[in-house]
């Protein structure tokens, strides 16, 4: 496997960098990028994954929501891969920005021609982590993950259907039961197809319904959020994970909305919970 | 004057905002953000206006710089104008990416037709505080002045034109002697035509060679910036500054490059440096 080095950019003593690279998963190339903090040249450490949203690409969470500053504080590695596939086409991947390019969902697709590149659960979860490995600053034993909106509902799945691969978990404004909210709705049908029994494992309110989840779950989401009520039903994910009984911190803002500006806020915050997991003292 | 609220976003306990209005300066719609700092609700803070660099817009700063937590630690106000007019179109103006839209330049051009709408640094000096008074959230008599690329060079020229106006200057990696490089050289020629008397009043080693500047000028500057030796030069400013006897902390960063992730790696620096001259304690 070549690891195409596509840009590199010192920051907060540490390096933002951008990678390309032909993916075993998706059959074509796909781009991620990578922070490393200074603290990695004494030795490996955490590596924390973040999942963007719907319309993202790798390079939107290193440009908007301004955690190196914090990682490179607690000595955190950040990995954030592209939201889909890009360069192999299907037939209709730009015809909406919640469908095809842009928002793969997170999903292993099962239906043609989805099925052929549409791969991002194994991406993430398998591949990536490879990858990652290689460049030899980040420890495979050390290793959370979170995410934004689409990232969110992708964090919390990869999180709890391998609750030894990842040691924290955290989600701002997740989609939280996807298989009830027109997103998500439009997304597993298009990649999984019509039969539901087979959405649930990518659904995070039924994966926990049924689990103990037994790392504590963090969750920012704003209320002004304009998303909030008809795609991303907190309640319904809160009402699961108190079924499960499992452990929740959901904490609801005034006055923010879905975007950057409300994830920068609390960046800090999410980056504190994974450290406090992923670098126990 | 109307002043159109585009957008609002919660952000560090107080808002970003972004405003589109026709400008008396610049006859045109003309847009800015600003971030309001959460202690503005509990009286006027002082102003710092930020001048972006070439194809930047007034969203590239309040996405990018991570300067908001900061300015919500020192309630300060935040004011980053978009780097040209946009609406008003001139033939040529989106030939490339260095004169026109997006390159404004902080000049107010002579030339036909720019002349006609290209009037920025009348809009950022006096107009745009105006508006900014209009919003009652800044104080008249506490602004200060700090910019990337060519916004360092608007920055500077700026403040040293009107030192009673601007009590703080910073940039980042400045076009610092605008008459002896390409991009000032092609803008220069263009906006304020072949008379080279008329560019020294926008060039900062020319304006600070022959006059004392009474407050500390600071500037960050990348090693690894690729504008640093062909357009940015600021070796000839710093030689201009110990000429007149002008204070000028300048930091060189091994390993930097020009672009936001070394921007916002500095932010804090700068704005703390803003607000020991803007709020005296």
């Amino acid at each position: 496997m070549t690891l195409n080095l596509i840009s590199e950019h010192a920051c907060f003593g540490g390096w933002t960098r951008f990678y390309s690279h032909e993916s075993r998963e998706c059959r074509t190339e796909m781009r991620f990028s990578v922070y490393v903090p200074p603290q990695a040249a004494q030795g490996k450490v955490p590596v924390l994954y973040y999942l963007a949203g719907l319309t993202c690409t790798e390079e939107t969470f290193m440009m908007k929501a301004g955690a190196q500053r914090v990682a490179a504080e607690l000595g955190l590695m950040l990995v954030a891969p592209d939201t889909s596939p890009r360069k192999a086409r299907q037939p209709g991947d730009d015809a909406s920005w919640d469908f095809g390019l842009g928002a793969g969902f997170y999903v292993d697709s099962t239906q043609a021609p989805w099925s052929q590149n549409y791969r991002m659960y194994s991406y993430v979860t398998k591949e990536l982590p490879e990858i990652v490995q290689s460049l030899d600053s980040g420890r495979a034993d050390r290793q959370g993950i979170f995410g934004h909106s689409m990232g969110g509902h992708g964090a919390l799945v990869c999180a709890l259907r391998n609750p030894d691969r990842y040691l924290s978990v955290s989600a701002f404004a997740p989609i939280s039961a996807p298989m009830q909210c027109p997103w998500g709705q439009k997304a597993f049908g298009g990649y999984l197809g019509a039969d539901q029994s087979q959405w649930k494992q990518y659904d995070a309110s039924e994966l926990i319904r049924t689990q103990r989840y037994a790392r504590p779950i963090f969750i920012d989401q704003g209320a002004r959020d304009k998303f909030l009520t008809e795609q991303l039903k907190p309640d319904i994910f809160a009402d699961a994970v108190r079924e499960s009984g499992s452990e929740l911190q959901f904490r609801m803002h005034p006055g923010y909305d879905h975007g950057y500006y409300f994830i920068a806020t609390f960046m800090e915050d999410h980056l504190r919970h994974h450290a406090r997991q992923l670098t126990p003292s």
